[in-house]
């Protein structure tokens, strides 16, 4: 990818249009999106328009939702129309739930009748749920039929949506009966029944699983697709491996994200004043935790101005609480999004991290205490700072484990906050621990 | 998932075996794996051996590789060899290369030839490259047959190898020529001929491209499975989806427990001994940095002991440069994984990223001054805090652009190691430019 972006730059750099196209018409849709997004904005505009009609709707798709409304509000309405025209059911309603409410009503009405029911049928879901991710497009067949009647049926149909792999088996009624694999269509007699080699123990998605239930089921099961049930068992559409590949990537993304307090829609090269904006609110949240580190430190300032040594000492004891917390913390997160962590195990899994705290706490208070003893040439100093940082990594690996479980049943993304509080808690506990034994023992 | 360690906990209670069984014959063998990684050490094992003989190789395949290393050694050769029995060509070379030496030996010649021969050319690849990621069991056909021989062929098959949705077409040598997809061998008129129809511009994957641009290819192609070639166009093999999706998900589990200096391998439920040992590691070098940012506040040791108020607010700075930086690293560290940073667009991103620290180094530092005067009622250690948070946002914004590449180019993961250098940097810079000041404006 860094190859065509360095193509990129030597077309765009040439100043004419034509090596510009050619670049973009050796990629596909996905990678010209990821294109656009390393580009400063100006070139931006400049690449956008040169994109070729029938890339559009499937480059805005793929873009940040920001800069995806950016490009579209540049549009006339008959672009955004023609945009829309070559997406699948379900991408269509992840275009249209983005656009402003003006546009969706025109393109909306640009539909014809089956197309727009299908549309609203999947809009009606929420987006993060197995109905928000379905397509309408399954094909069925029914169960007493023949292999030899389903592939003539299959070449009158002349084409499928992609990623069928499997036919859906349903009643007269819609109801969902099980599955006929795309490989028994194949590979078996034409002459046996749909019904004698279906299988029956495939169990459909309920349509209310929320996306990341889906994902699961689909990872664990290998699935490339899967059909969606309503709460009769009626067939309502199905879900591809490329759309719950996309949610993977997406909670990925949030995991690494989050805890620097952005999100999936940053852009790399959003306007200055945005991304300052954004970003602005995360270190105005760190300031508030930082003051509050900063009073625990205020409480010592005689003990301070008595030995200077503390303030010399005192970010160890917090930076190695903070560390050992979020080793924890990590765990805890990963533990939680593969749903590894329940109140069943959460007692055992305490006892195992604070044994880990005590036994490092322990081992690294040897470490600093010998150097503060060489540095400082006082002994009680050294206890000082040892039983501070066994201390402090103690709390650190309870608030670890306690920290994203509480959060979760607040229904805070620990992802997101879990560093922050952690680290205030560390910083407060470090600093008061260091700077009260401090004082209780050294004046 | 978290019903289901319920349940089993439930079972586990019991004290039963029944129970046990019936909760893992309901699940699927990923499903066992997440589940016994979720239990403490010593019910793995009660867990473990009631697990069915053809879940086996699965289940091991599933789990992290310590674990499986543990419940390996436990078993005898012949339950060995019979785990890996039912693995697929790929996922046995996976395996086998966890497996002890002597135990290789074993399990390479308890197979025919034929299997023999396919696992060790997967083996001869890299296990991070498309050879090592690829599967033996292509089908694949000849361009001059009619689709009516292709589906005779296919039953004679009578199965076919898991996600197959596209058949290779290949020349008498074995060059690769192309793909018919599924879709066309089951919707077009059975006289036509494969040449007629087949995609000739189905690129192949080289057998040398790295496991993470397999994935990226999968993902922007939203492909099910693609052919692996070698440098003379030779049909070695095919990746599938399931494989890639793991090769994601192994992506982002890295970039989310890097940081912490944790690795895929964590296991929640690790011996205290082990994972204090390998904790241990990360806290020592965090303890080195640590050092050197006290060793500049030691620096300031006759500034500290006469101006107190600069040990109470040191630690503000140096936080709000860490956050400060760590959103840019964040962002950088997202880019490089996508492919969207280059040398041709890194001095527009740094550009950008000063930017956005100058306006919120600026918006900070009017907010921090003004409670630090009202807090000390010192206009002057208004200021001096104030410039030194200015100055830190700043080489916060240029590490943060700067490191990421500087470790890319040095071959050291910026996962790994960004996080850890740049709050090093952050802390260094922010206390010698706030006592550093101090000193100059207040003595």
């Amino acid at each position: 990818m860094t190859d065509q972006i360095d193509h990129l730059r030597q077309a765009l750099d040439s100043g004419r249009q034509g090596p510009v196209q050619r670049v973009l018409s050796s990629l596909h849709p996905a990678e010209i999106a990821v294109l656009i997004e390393s580009l400063p904005l100006g070139e931006r505009e400049i690449v956008w328009n040169l994109v070729s009609d029938e890339d559009r709707g499937e480059v805005l798709l793929h873009l940040g939702e920001e800069l995806r409304a950016w490009l579209i509000k540049a549009m006339d309405v008959e672009a955004v129309i023609s945009a829309s025209e070559g997406l699948e059911i379900d991408d269509l309603a992840d275009f249209i739930d983005d656009l402003p409410e003006t546009l969706t009503q025109r393109v909306m009405s640009s539909m014809d009748e089956a197309r727009r029911t299908r549309v609203e049928a999947v809009m009606s879901y929420p987006y993060d749920t197995a109905g928000g991710l379905m397509n309408t497009d399954p094909v069925s067949v029914r169960p007493n039929v023949t292999l030899e009647v389903v592939l003539r049926y299959l070449r009158m149909l002349g084409d499928l949506p992609s990623h069928t792999d499997m036919l859906f088996v349903v009643d007269r009624y819609g109801h969902f009966l099980g599955i006929l694999p795309m490989n028994k269509v194949v590979t078996m007699n034409p002459d046996v029944t749909v019904s004698d080699i279906m299988d029956r123990e495939f169990q459909a998605l309920s349509v209310d699983l929320t996306a990341g239930e889906v994902a699961k089921r689909f990872e664990d099961r290998d699935l490339i697709s899967a059909p969606v049930v309503d709460e009769r068992n009626i067939l309502l559409g199905r879900i591809t491996i490329d759309d719950v590949v996309d949610v993977i990537r997406d909670e990925a993304e949030h995991s690494l994200l989050a805890p620097a307090g952005l999100d999936e829609e940053d852009d790399i090269f959003a306007p200055v004043r945005r991304s300052a904006r954004r970003r602005a609110v995360w270190l105005g949240v760190n300031l508030i935790t930082a003051f509050m580190a900063s009073a625990v430190v205020g409480m010592f300032e005689a003990t301070l101005d008595q030995v200077v040594a503390l303030a010399v000492l005192m970010p160890i004891v917090a930076s190695m609480g903070g560390i050992g917390g979020s080793q924890t913390l990590t765990l805890m997160i990963r533990g939680l999004a593969l749903g590894q962590i329940s109140t069943a195990n959460a007692v055992a899994l305490l006892k195992k991290e604070v044994a880990v705290a005590l036994i490092n706490g322990l081992l690294w208070a040897v470490v600093v205490s010998s150097i503060v003893l060489a540095w400082f040439r006082s002994p009680m100093l050294a206890l000082v700072i040892g039983m501070a940082l066994i201390l402090n990594q103690m709390c650190a690996s309870v608030a670890g484990v306690g920290l994203p479980l509480l959060l979760k049943k607040l229904d805070i993304d620990p992802a997101l906050a879990g560093s922050v509080v952690l680290t205030t808690i560390t910083d407060v506990v470090g600093f008061f621990a260091f700077l009260g034994l401090g004082a209780a023992l050294l004046l």
